[in-house]
């Protein structure tokens, strides 16, 4: 048993961290981190947890960081997250970093969508990121992850097969993604508040959401390309969930592509890999299909002018704390699967 | 055309009332006060105003209040209100107040459960209950009104029959009430939240909510016997409106009272009533069918040992703003229905 | 006062339709038809209506239609429609229909979707297309209306103002649209059970919906161009409202056109126009802001490749009944705007 | 590995019980039987289950059910269960049946609540109640399960204490229980329709609800004593969760009942339970915090007159198919806690 600890442990991603690392067979959770003073017990904050886990949060102390852990999951905001990230990693306790902190190769642009300047360039370097499908080697032999953000992992998997394979106009690329009102956080606020929300469906970030630098720098290493896309993000009335509606261009005339090829090239291309499902030709990603569990249901679609392509996760699981675990399994060598399936 | 003026001018309540207002062919709009200091447009609070009322909101003075409206609608919280509603009546303006301040006969009772002081005895003295099925001729003669709460009209609305007829014990009486979430106002607090209220519900205050003292006060005072009830209200996963389940045990065999003697007797209670529906033996209240209207739907059924009455309202319309015109309609002698049917 | 018709009375449209009129001056309800042969009241279908209007429902019989009323609304479902349309234009009564069936001018297209032969082709020839902002003054002199689907007034309400000013490709438009559940109808199946629908989104007739040749088909007519759609749909947990998202190219260089152009060039087009709402440059539409409202809000924004578009209805109100009842008023030399705002 | 059936695979408890079953290390589901004569792939008919299991189902056949099973669980509706769990019993498999055909000892109540004649009258002798929290050791002994329903459960398991004790007038009992729509099960129905369970809540069965006998004849069974309860059910927007407030009279004063006797008489009675959890003197049951898990959070809460007892249970967990693997576990000496903690 490996011992894990989570700093940033009264956000929805570490609630949801905790349930998965309770039935993970190989962890302990041992230490539980938040920036307040008071010492609650976990169990206060979620009551959900109660007689699972009652362990006191501690205050995280950047002088004395807790030695005795494995793995520490950090859940803190983008920018606050690298300041704590080298305390672990100096200790060779491997981290997997939910924030935007360690997600980009280049801390230029990080920067410029973070507005400030990145304090961990060594970091930066040996950071990969925690996308195992595209990166499980790489994953295999880091001790720090940068682990995806939630419309990131749905449009990015959505979109690399039909991108490495050349096959689509890597700069005409639209992205409509709707998320479930989790994806905001926990803090209580007018856009988050339950009369605003319910019965409704907004758009927001319109021409300019933090997710598409990201999606665009990790498609463009990974398929040696500029993959350029417009995204638009709605917020949709429901707990959890993402789907993205993507469109794309295809190179070649579709009628010599049809949904068969491309079904056969989604398969292809994750052959093997546990949690994406490609959906026949006659069905369509639901987000009730993956809520709770770490899938990503895709399926694509040939039309006339473009190919669509549709994908799902839970945002809080396949979108941050399972691929966390999934990450975790892949870099201690369990089973990839492992609490998650 | 009376001029009408909104003090509180951002609550959820208000809004309610705006849209009425527009649609109410005896009044315009000429005031809207707020106690922040910048001046938004009301549309730019709630864009659905957007063309329909673009006014910007005036920041409330106490030293110098709009003088040329003859109704202000006062939507400030408990225990601020009383501090505004005495410059509004001191200049013959009438006022329908929608916090507690004045729904009391009796100073004690309100600052045993409002913990504190009331500042306008006098008020209080002259003051009418606005619920205009029980109240109607005072209401017709005063220039102060206690609009009263929404659990409150509800619960009032279905109980006054039989304890006017005596036909219940009034010290025995179970009032199981569910609430959408507008009715915890438009504050973003953890229990606004929308991943907290969604697909949950939960009992609160459990054993003492500042609405029972009120539902007791008044019904003892309308049917003149000491009325003893246990309240807890339920947060329910929807915008708006309430429903009451109440549970009261009948002086009398229930073998001699029948359905449709208990249903008699409401209807003959609430005859000419406008906004009251008596549901016949099959059917019983939905809150679908009274939102966004100023109805409230009763239907009683007789059990082995109890009666038990349902009654569903839409909290913002009758248990508030809808209310709130409706006792406006009488004090002004306009047809008691304008604007609300 | 008029007297109205309504055939198909208890569809969720007829509903809406019932209370829009109930509070029309000008207007009586006389009939509501239904192809039952039991006769429920209306009230019995629908409770909110109780005192309201308790009008029992006769079964529609071809032999005998009403004849004593002014204006038949038609909610009946697309091919059996145009059987019944016939019986009240012969009789000279004006008809407002809400199915597809006279939507179209070409009845080849028509057949091509609804896989059914047009038995109406001469009431096709003088039907007009019943969306006011671009058919006011066809509509003033027609007695009979194809009134719009709800998707459709959503995205040809967006397209409209670029596509007149030729400032687009026509022919390379995205959509992708969400809306609630009562868009898919009163009857219950697994595509409408409660909990199929809540805590879920999915996209559904991806490659072909019904909605997108009506849209191609009014846009080419009105704007003089070939018009060509990609249209993919959304089911969204949420009782009304459509949100419609618009990814079009400009011919000219973004950088030489920018937001506050293409927000003068919507407000000019749509000048005078009570029910449509030009979003500022720093809001969107909400479909919040327009449910229980005969309003379409819609906003424009440029980014460096793409204009998005993004209109918000009710699509029961402005994309069915409320748009019905501004063609009456239209057809009827009413103010537009009666019984709407 | 012990080998496990389910005889109507396709209900929702179904579902539930399937990804309860894939977790559990002791258990390989190997047969799936429905009563249509189509074979679909259980995961085609809910697509969650893709890739994790895509068994087809069987047309269970009275002639040939299957043999090489260990346990069979049966999920059909009251009064088809009692048609096939004999043919199960018979070959010494272990059966849990969902329905009601084996939760009362006296066939008379049953028939007059369902209806119909019992056809398995010594099914019923040996058949034991399956509520592991009251009935443990008979459940070790027994090869047939009645498998308690969900409002049933919840109600059952926080009034038992107070009963079992002799502290509360047992026929003076009111519960007032809110449920999810998943209750109301999978077929497509008016009272299932999106549009008319959303943004809305009522009661139902008022006045006589199945459930109350089902109740009242356990606690008369378990706590010696007849038990007469008034039991309102309502219908709230929520795809699954229960919550019961339950109002009690104490026989003794409670002035000397304090809030911390009750709670240590309820923590003493359900001591060591893994799946019970008394909530402490500050908080309320969520069913949040119980959604998706098989505990049953109970709260107890001392007024003048009452005591409110609160109690949350998932009801497809530990209302449904939770309960029915806790009852596996515990008739095949599992770990009580195996699949689901």
């Amino acid at each position: 048993m490996i011992k894990v600890g989570i700093i940033g442990a009264t956000a929805y991603t570490s609630l949801e961290l905790i349930k998965i690392l309770l039935n993970h067979p190989e962890v302990k959770i041992t230490y539980l981190g938040i920036r307040k003073t008071d010492r609650p017990r976990i169990s206060d904050i979620f009551p959900s947890l109660k007689t699972r886990l009652d362990l006191p949060c501690e205050t995280i102390d950047q002088e004395e960081i807790p030695k005795d852990i494995d793995v520490a999951f950090i859940t803190l905001p983008p920018t606050i997250s690298m300041q704590y990230v080298p305390l672990f990693t100096q200790r060779g306790i491997k981290v997997i970093d939910f924030s935007a902190d360690y997600r980009f190769r280049d801390t230029n642009l990080y920067e410029q969508w973070y507005k400030k300047q990145h304090t961990d360039s060594s970091g930066i370097e040996t950071a990969v990121y925690g996308l195992p499908e595209l990166y499980k080697e790489e994953i295999k032999k880091t001790n720090l992850i940068g682990n995806p953000g939630c419309y990131t992992t749905a449009t990015i998997l959505a979109l690399a097969p039909l991108l490495a394979k050349g096959l689509i106009y890597s700069e005409d690329i639209i992205v409509d993604a709707k998320s479930g009102v989790s994806g905001r956080g926990r803090e209580p606020k007018e856009g988050t508040h339950y009369c605003e929300c319910n019965e409704n469906i907004e758009a927001y970030s319109v021409g300019g959401h933090r997710h598409s630098p990201e999606i665009e720098h990790i498609l463009s290493l990974k398929t040696d390309q500029k993959v350029s896309i417009q995204f638009v993000p709605h917020l949709i009335p429901m707990n959890r969930g993402i789907l993205c509606t993507i469109y794309v261009k295809p190179k070649y005339r579709t009628t010599e592509t049809s949904d068969s090829d491309v079904h056969k090239l989604y398969k292809d291309f994750y052959n093997g890999e546990p949690f994406i499902r490609i959906k026949e030709a006659n069905e369509t990603p639901k987000t009730k299909d993956v809520i709770y569990t770490n899938f990503c249901d895709i399926a694509a679609k040939v039309t006339e002018n473009r190919i669509i392509i549709l994908s799902a996760i839970d945002n809080l699981i396949k979108g941050a704390s399972g691929q966390a675990v999934q990450n975790m399994n892949v870099m201690c060598r369990f089973d990839e699967k492992t609490g998650l399936l």
